[in-house]
């Protein structure tokens, strides 16, 4: 696979974007090959994802966001610039549940998604078999209302020094400070519902307290408000009278795996753009 | 197709209950042709339903109940007994929107389920000619704020009148009082969305607002508490960034005819047994 | 909604296809409400749809076409050219079955899709009514397989003489010669199982002959090889060993309605590009 | 959870069947907590499952099937006979790929099924890793278009060896023989596709080829006749325009293992009745 460079842009609403924006890819010799666009009519806004080939590129990696400033500056947009060649680094964090964790690890050895995971976070050591038997270094940080703080601080001093690009949640059961996620946003959950029903703690009991005939589970980035940011994917699965609460876990755990590793792929792809508190998904 | 009776039974789980309510068919040579349990373990419930042939059945349909009760009564049981060649009838309750209404219709005329729909009614004129289209009485009956309790009189009136034994609300976008249902309890309703998420008014609007990535319906029986009734049915469908409210408005009157249609169906077909807040679908 | 002009494009890839074409419509004061692209690296083709408002657009209608023949020549590109404001007219052909013809007629009344449906045309009488409830002329054209090359030469003169645009086989039950479909290729068909499975007669009871667990429908381009031509659109339903071929039946034919006419929909918008026997839906 | 036996019973339908189960339970001081039937009307065939409780039965496990006998024959009844205690032993038969072994691994240690996973067979080396990683045998045994009579012989005496009682075929990507079927039945096998769809090899490359919008996976028992075995279980996913080949074989790996571990847990909990080419699966 040959490496590629991709511009995520916002910008509010006007004529010739697409014309602006591909012409700057194609006056430097560069060969798109994945465009898409959205536009957001009652926001008034535009939202596109260029990804083009770099071989035959004629400007050098760094100088491309200086020179795309020029375009997007006058356009009022903001942009990200990602390069596939640049292997984003992830930390899993996780609680006492596994399944997330493996299936994880099991795709990016598939290589499903392309990303190095150095670090593995939790607040119970559980799981260290697990890290041992896949080679991933296994930090305990016990959590109690008391050391939150002081706790969240080693956490993040974690993450600079194994450079991470992205934490995700793999059933970390914990929430994270307003705090944190300000001083690192870049945070994908895995909420056991089909958001917004059953929002908070016990999704499954309450699910099947309700008698719903159907249950969800939801992959977002984590904002300060629990279980309210922007939403990447979520799928659903019927369940019956026959299923037990355990039942719903056990199917949910299959819904879990899946919508988690589905958001990860796609944030990695940089095929997520969130506005205001939506997402794009540019598949 | 032969007519049957059809027994739908709740009682306190205990030893020999299936082969006691079998032997009462048996020994009265009746041919089951239907016969599924459900036990809730944490209730200490169970609950049944049992299909015979009528033909060479030994008891006549009128002393069913009476001889049944001889066994019902010793085990504590509730039960409902219903004959396949009682036609029930049903009233359709429809504000404006038409594509359930129409697709009940529809469905009747197919024979999809055996039932009879003498009348229409509505708190709007709008569907008058979609009721003489297909020859049906259409009563309006509008609502405000200072007429609602004359007006679920004349409401219950029609029902009595008309022997409605089913009352089904196709998107009739009014609250039914809780006195309303008390006296007549026999009430279907379809909600907009994947209950419990988005409770309460304009649902496709909260859900493109939130930027779900899936939306509902739900079928559920009316209680005094709004869309917290004992769900019957719910079904889901996909929607991305590009579906705008109305996107989600027109995918969303295609589950509802369906999820509507089903919960209509199965509750004709004597399937559906309440219990707490909750339906056993023995399907 | 305002007018808008939509192109379809099929060329062989090469650098810088999206800039020119946008430069075009950038050029000419077009706005951009909708530009997607798919290239299919195997087959060396670049494959997009651009919709773009005619307000303010500074070429009249009719010479759009000529003018972007200068664009489109060079590059080797088929294109197709549609107007928003034109309305489409379409054709739907039944047999005995109502649940097809009764949907797209809602649809098409809800506007759901923007076109005029003048006449339905059948080889039975059955559906003589239906049309006369909405309105809508009947042509009865019985076929044999004595006739069946008069009747086709009766239908296609039908074709031009009301204008037809598309021609819908709404359970037409009946195989339209290869001689037909050269002369008159804008045919979509509903086949009723997720092909290519069970191609040909009776899906429905070779379906529950192999126990399989989902049942499907298919909507595709008509082609002279039955059963064959470009999938638009599918879906499935979950049947259960409790499903008889009749439950099977009519499960599907709430697939058949929705899947049929969410492609009818989609073609309607010029929304789906045909390429070998391939489509790609632009969403 | 307290032990258990199940019967699972097929026999020419007529009256009195559900009444003379029960009875043998009831007379015997059973507690049924799982029944279900099913009656095949053009087969004229009676289907039931029924799970008890072996605390407070009468009658030693060994004694339970001469005495069902008595009650069984005269009915013209076959059926089996489990005990939840007894845990049935699995060999995993695999190919190259690892994401079904690895998925039912989890799921047996995670206990969503009880057996025990003695062997893995496989006509390649490349998973012994992932064998002593969870510390199970691993048996290399290459089969070729010679040797494959002998090497099936080796395979059926690690069967015997092992006692294993199911053989799970988790893309195991080789023909067994009709011989070894007949010697050893109880195979489930998972083919990637939606069955009958692309019978045979290559099916992703197939339903790529086709165009179809949605691709499936199927559970069945193998039979002689390659893919033609009932089906136990099967389930689909979107795909699109923009799917490779790689990416069906990527979104069918999740389709596989979801499909094949429910086919497993259903058949291990004796919740598959077989008949014809068919199976009852009493959920």
């Amino acid at each position: 696979m040959k490496s590629t460079a991709t511009l995520l842009i916002s910008c509010p609403d006007q004529r010739g974007l697409v014309a602006k924006i591909a012409n700057f890819i194609y006056a430097n010799g560069g060969n798109i090959i994945h465009a898409d666009q959205h536009t957001d009519a009652a926001a008034g806004l535009f939202l596109t994802r260029i990804e083009w080939q770099l071989e035959g590129f004629n400007l050098p990696k760094d100088l491309i966001e200086p020179a795309f400033n020029a375009i997007g500056q006058p356009l009022g947009a903001t942009w990200e610039l990602h390069f596939s060649d640049t292997v984003p680094r992830i930390a899993i964090w996780v609680s006492k549940q596994d399944h997330c964790l493996f299936d994880l690890i099991w795709r990016q050895r598939a290589q499903e998604f392309i990303a190095e995971i150095p670090i593995i976070i939790s607040n119970h050591p559980d799981l260290q078999g697990v890290a041992e038997q896949f080679g991933i270094e296994y930090h305990h940080i016990p959590i109690t209302k008391h050391n939150k703080l002081e706790q969240e601080l080693k956490q993040l001093e974690l993450l600079k020094k194994y450079q991470i690009d992205l934490v995700v949640l793999a059933k970390y059961m914990q929430i994270v400070s307003a705090n944190f996620i300000k001083k690192f946003p870049q945070i994908i959950n895995i909420h056991h519902s089909f958001l917004p029903a059953f929002i908070g703690a016990n999704p499954y009991h309450r699910a099947f307290e309700r008698g719903v005939k159907i249950i969800g589970a939801t992959a977002h980035y984590a904002t300060a408000d629990l279980d309210a940011g922007p939403i990447i994917e979520q799928d659903v699965v019927r369940v019956s009278h026959r299923d037990e609460v355990d039942d719903l876990v056990r199917k949910g755990k299959d819904l879990e795996r899946v919508v988690l590793a589905r958001a990860v792929r796609l944030h990695l792809q940089n095929r997520v753009l969130v506005y205001g508190n939506r997402t794009v998904v540019f598949e």
